[in-house]
Parts: structure tokens; C-alpha cells; sequence
């Protein structure tokens, strides 16, 4: 796969700090040509699974060869390793917390390597920040090209999370809520396509919170302020309110249940 | 006009989630040689005149042949159409809804056109991201130097917000507040250029909210917390407490409104 | 030393505000083929002190010949004169008030020149945003190569911060918190490899705001909850709370006492 020199970086260390502008700077100083591109730095602090959730639902639109970095590290120093993987068309570095799932698990081959080259960190490794001493020059290299296998030894059982499954039965397509984006709109580990296919030409009723809201098709289908249940832009069924917050109006968060069925039905 | 390459991104999406990262991704791989740079994914959510003013704060600082995109778009989804643009020595692409009022308005020539050509979206276009699934790869072309006129027919009516505008009258020189920045300086429709041809030698009072304010030349003219009405860095009069928040002090905010006469006659 | 072309920016212009953007275009405007990096743009406003810090925390991360500009300048406009500087391997701009404290202290050879050349600046310098109007455009032309003679004449006395020493004496190693990132850890003046000298082979205790804290090696040897100190990633000692903010814990803020004795003596 040929190297494109981009490296996204996605990390919770907070848009307000010089943390990040370092880690910058170490994938620089290992790679000149580097092109660095920000996915946020604002990522919830120490929430491994909200980082993965953030990391899906960006990596897939860059170019076939992109350098991905994740770092969102609650147990640096400790004895989580640091990893550097090919999942699909793209690189991924980080911290082996799971972090990196949804590539991982969904795209193929995969193929994951334990960072152990000295080489290719930083010459002193703090304890504290291995985005910049270890995470960023190793991104940096790879982007110029340094073949995987050199970084360290291959593993198999990366660390995956548990990801919440949807779950289907004759009368119900049922999930949870798995995020709140900054609009407070509501989004669901129930895929758009799986869905649909389930309800085939029945229209669908979305019940959350005690609230019955129709399966639409876009946002401008509902009047400001009224509950309307749509297939996001990643392809998950979402929870909104036109100019509004569904999170606040329903009393809604993480983990709440989510259940579809046929309007046909009753 | 010569393609820089350059497309900045403006947007709405928050700094905290995965949508302005899955944008640059977009434009990237339509132009793998794109250089992108944020202007700000923190507009005021849905607030398409906000951001019309974000978009004026920067775009004309940037070399010629630079491709701007702005995305807040409250409408995605309904009838409203993707554009791109060419205005004064930029390029500019957007949804039709007013947030390009100003180089539209503003600079010459302005040429725009309707963005119908599937060739340059993603294969995959969803009813509500077109940030990522249009603007974003229409940007990259358009960086790599795609012509204009390839991406769709050429409209000649594209949506233009209709701004507050600052009246004239013998005794006074009238206007609104039309922004306010993160320290709470209000900033107005007022252009200093006009204002200060209307003030000839005589100094200016600016009254606002019960106050008057004298006009000065710079913040550093005027102690910590005093009030002080200046013209700000875009060229439009501004009230501002040195080291404090005007609008606080004031109780201002967006349609305050602001009358300056001339000191001399009372 | 060789220019990278890469030019980094640190302000207090907000995220969220178009400023930062301009800055961006007048770096480009100047040289087109620069490649602008941010460290933030969220730092406390009108606050020299904390953005002298956070500039601490990336500048020597970059490759030599990189370009940092420092805009937190509330004398814009005043008698504060404009400079640039070669510390070290880097290139520094700014306004002359501090904010490079610590690359024209610690890094050797030092050069400083102030900026006087008009024809290095925007056409138009306004006076309220010399970081668009000066600082950018100086940026850009340094990165391209441009000598730091030619910006201005040499000056031998830059404005420098007055910084909080730390104090050996027998019993105690003394200094003070001097920075709270966004997860509340307490960052001190104490320079870890000075302390861990003094300490030789002695466990360290750390005191403050009536507590006693063990330092240790990194935030995994704690368990989540528990106070912890030890050397963070840019060498400083530091108090923490693995998983919250020992800020919020103590009651503690920049300027509290910190107090490091050797365990073995009680």
C-alpha cells in the first residue's frame, strides 16, 4: 500500500493544550513531508469506547494508505502495549485498549504489530505521553513508507471492545444508544441497511423513552422541533429533533434502549 | 485563476466530533495534494448568518485561487442546492442559503453554479451530510483545478441574506450589532471608512445601551476596564472593554442598537 | 539553518472565532507553500504567563528551522514592539512581552530582532491584529528563508517573565503549581531531574494544601481515585489524580505551594 504522507490525529488531550501541538511536532521531526490533519483533541478524557466510536466515524473517508492515530490512553505506562496495525486500505497506531476496534474487527486484512523498535520513538520515552515519544514518530514513519513488520513483532488478539449488538426478533429491531453528538441528536449500534432490509417496505416506528417517533428520510422531512428517527450519515438509525437536542427532550443517553417495529403492526 | 491547492473548512459540526475529520478525509481523497485548513468547526449550531461572517473574517486573507468551503446547513436534505462559486480571487462552495453573502455580494466577477455532476461527489451521497458527500469532494476538485463550469449550470440568483444596514442622517451615523467575539467585543455593521469620511476631523461618540463611548485608535488607548469604540481588525466599529466583556458590561447582544453623533455638537 | 516551511501558531483567539483563519490566510498570502500547524488557539485569554507555558510544552518538539508564532498580546497597538528571534534550532515571532520567554531563556544562541521592515508585513497593518497583519506574514517569509536580519534591527534586552523559581535547601525542595491542564493535574516548577538528583536514591513526599503525596513513576502505579505525583512528559513534577482532577481534589490553583522531603526523614 502505497503511503499518501497523511496522519490524522484523534486523541482526548483537550483542544486547549500544547499536548497536542507536541505530538505535531513529533511526527514532524520524524517525517519532514508528513501532512498532519487534525480529527479532534477533544475527544471525552479517558473514554476508550467514545475515542473508537469518534475513530469510525472518520478513518474510512481518507485516502487508501492514510496514517490513523488514536490516542485516548487511560493506562499509559502500564502494561497495555502499543500497537501499529494495517486494517483494510489504512494505517492505525495507538495504545492496545481498544481504541482501534471498529477497524480491526471490520476491515480486512488486518494485520498487528507490538511497537518495540526503539528506532523509531523518540530517543528518550517518557512513562507519561506516548502519543509524542512513541505513537507520533511511529506514525511518521510509517507514513514515509517504513514497511509494518519493521516496527515489531506481530500479535493476534489485539484488545476488541465489547461492542453492544443489536438485536432482532420477529416483532422488533432492537440497540441502544451508543453516542450524543454536540446537537444532542442520538446515535444507535442499529444499522441503517440491516434495518431497512428488516422492515422491507413497512414503514418503521421508533420507540425510546416511552415515545413513539416515524423512520423518516431526512431532517428537512420534519418541522423544527419535532422527534424524527432517520438513518445518519455514518448509516446508524439516529434519534433528532430539527434545531433542537433529542438527548434533553427524551431524558436520553448512552446505553438507552432503542426498539423498532412495523407501523403495519400496531 | 491558478489553483493553490489550499481548501479551508468552516462548519458547524464542533470541534469535539468526527464530522469535520471525515470532511478532510473527503476532500483528500478527491485531491490527494489538497491542503486543508480549519477556519473553525465552531459556528454557532444552525446559525447561517453567523457563520456568513465567520466566512467574512477570513477568506480574503487567504491567496488567490484558494477554495473555501462553508458548511452550516440546517436545510440538508430539502430542496435547497449545493453551489460553488467563484468570487473576486477566490473560489467558494456552500449550500444556497446565504452563508456566502458576502464574497457573493461583495467581490467581482461572481460566477456560480449549481452542483449536479456526480463525477465529482462521493459515489455514496447521503440525504444528510453533504458536507462530506458534496462540498467536501467539489473542494478538492476544485483545488486540483477542475473548471467551474464542469460541476453544474450556472445560476444566476443564488440566496443572499438580507443584512442589517447602517443608516445616515445629518446628526447621526446608525447601525446594529452584528457579532460578538469570545472576549464580548460587539461588533457592528458600521464600516469605519464611511464612518470616519462622516466624522471628517470631528471626533465620534458612540451610544449604545444608555452609554456613550468615546472612538478611539487602539484597545491599548484606553485603561483596563474602561469602555472604548475603536475600528476592529475586519474594519468595522467596535465596542470593547480593554481586559473585559463589553457585552456583559452592557448588556448587549445581536440588533443592540448603535448610533454614533459627532462630539462638537453635543 | 535550513527552513522547513512548517509555521506554527499558539493565540487567544478562540476556536470558534475567524481570527485564527485570517492568521492562517496572511501566513499563506506571504508564502504559499508554508504549511501552517496549530498548537491552539484556546489559550486563556490576554494571559502572556500560561501561553509562554503552553508554547514551553511543543516548541522543541518541532524539526529544526520550524517557525513558532505567539500571539497573546493585550498591548496590540501600544509602544510593544513586534519581534522575532532564533533560539536554538527554531524560529520565534511574537510580540515582545514575554510569550518567548522560554526558547530566548534556555535555548542557545539566541538572536532577537524587531520588526520593522513594512516590506515583510500586510500592506494595511491595522492596529488591533498584529497577528495577521505582522506576525503571520514575518512567519511566512522566515519559513521560506527569508535571513532574520532583514526583518529588523537586532535588540539585546527582550522582554522576559519574571518566573517563579523553585528553592533547595537543606530539608525541602520548594516551589509552586504553575499550570492546570484540562483534566485538573497540577503542574509545578520543579524540573523532575533537579528533584530526583536531590532526593539520590530517598522515596520523595510531596506536599500541599495539607496533604501528603508519594511520588512515584507513572499514573498506572495508582489506582483510580488516589492522589499521585511524579515527572510529567515535559519533566516538571506533577500532582494527579488518576481518572479526576486533583485541581478540584486539593483546592488548588496556580501559585499553591509545593513542598518535596525526603521520606526516609520524616
Amino acid at each position: 500500500m502505497r503511503p499518501t504522507g497523511i496522519v490524522t490525529l484523534l486523541s482526548d488531550f483537550g483542544g486547549a493544550e500544547a499536548y497536542a501541538g507536541a505530538m505535531k511536532g513529533a511526527v514532524l521531526a520524524a517525517n519532514e513531508a508528513a501532512r498532519v490533519i487534525d480529527i479532534t483533541h477533544d475527544a471525552p478524557a479517558h473514554d476508550v469506547g467514545a475515542a473508537a466510536w469518534l475513530l469510525r466515524g472518520a478513518y474510512r473517508y481518507f485516502p487508501a494508505g492514510t496514517v490513523h492515530v488514536a490516542v485516548v490512553d487511560p493506562g499509559v505506562g502500564s502494561a497495555r502495549r502499543p500497537i501499529a496495525a494495517r486494517a483494510g486500505d489504512w494505517y492505525f497506531v495507538g495504545p492496545d485498549n481498544g481504541v482501534l476496534t471498529w477497524p480491526l474487527r471490520y476491515e480486512s486484512p488486518a494485520e498487528v504489530v507490538v511497537l518495540e523498535a526503539p528506532r523509531y520513538m523518540r530517543a528518550d520515552v517518557s512513562s507519561t505521553f506516548h502519543g509524542r515519544d512513541i505513537f507520533a514518530p511511529v506514525a511518521g514513519h510509517l507514513a514515509a513508507g517504513v514497511p509494518l513488520a519493521r516496527f515489531g513483532p506481530r500479535i493476534d488478539e489485539p484488545v476488541l471492545l465489547d461492542l453492544p449488538q443489536e438485536r432482532i426478533s420477529e416483532d422488533a429491531f432492537s440497540g441502544d444508544v451508543v453516542s450524543i453528538n454536540r446537537i444532542g441528536n442520538l446515535i444507535t449500534n442499529i444499522a441503517g441497511a440491516a434495518l431497512l432490509a428488516w422492515l422491507a417496505e413497512t414503514p418503521g416506528r421508533v420507540e425510546l423513552c416511552g415515545k413513539t417517533v416515524d423512520l423518516r428520510r431526512t431532517y428537512s422531512d420534519a418541522e423544527a422541533g419535532i422527534l424524527v428517527a432517520l438513518i445518519e450519515s455514518s448509516g446508524m438509525l439516529e434519534v433528532a429533533v430539527r434545531e433542537g437536542s433529542a438527548a434533553e427532550r427524551l431524558g436520553a443517553g448512552r446505553g438507552t434502549p432503542v426498539r423498532v417495529t412495523r407501523a403495519g403492526r400496531g
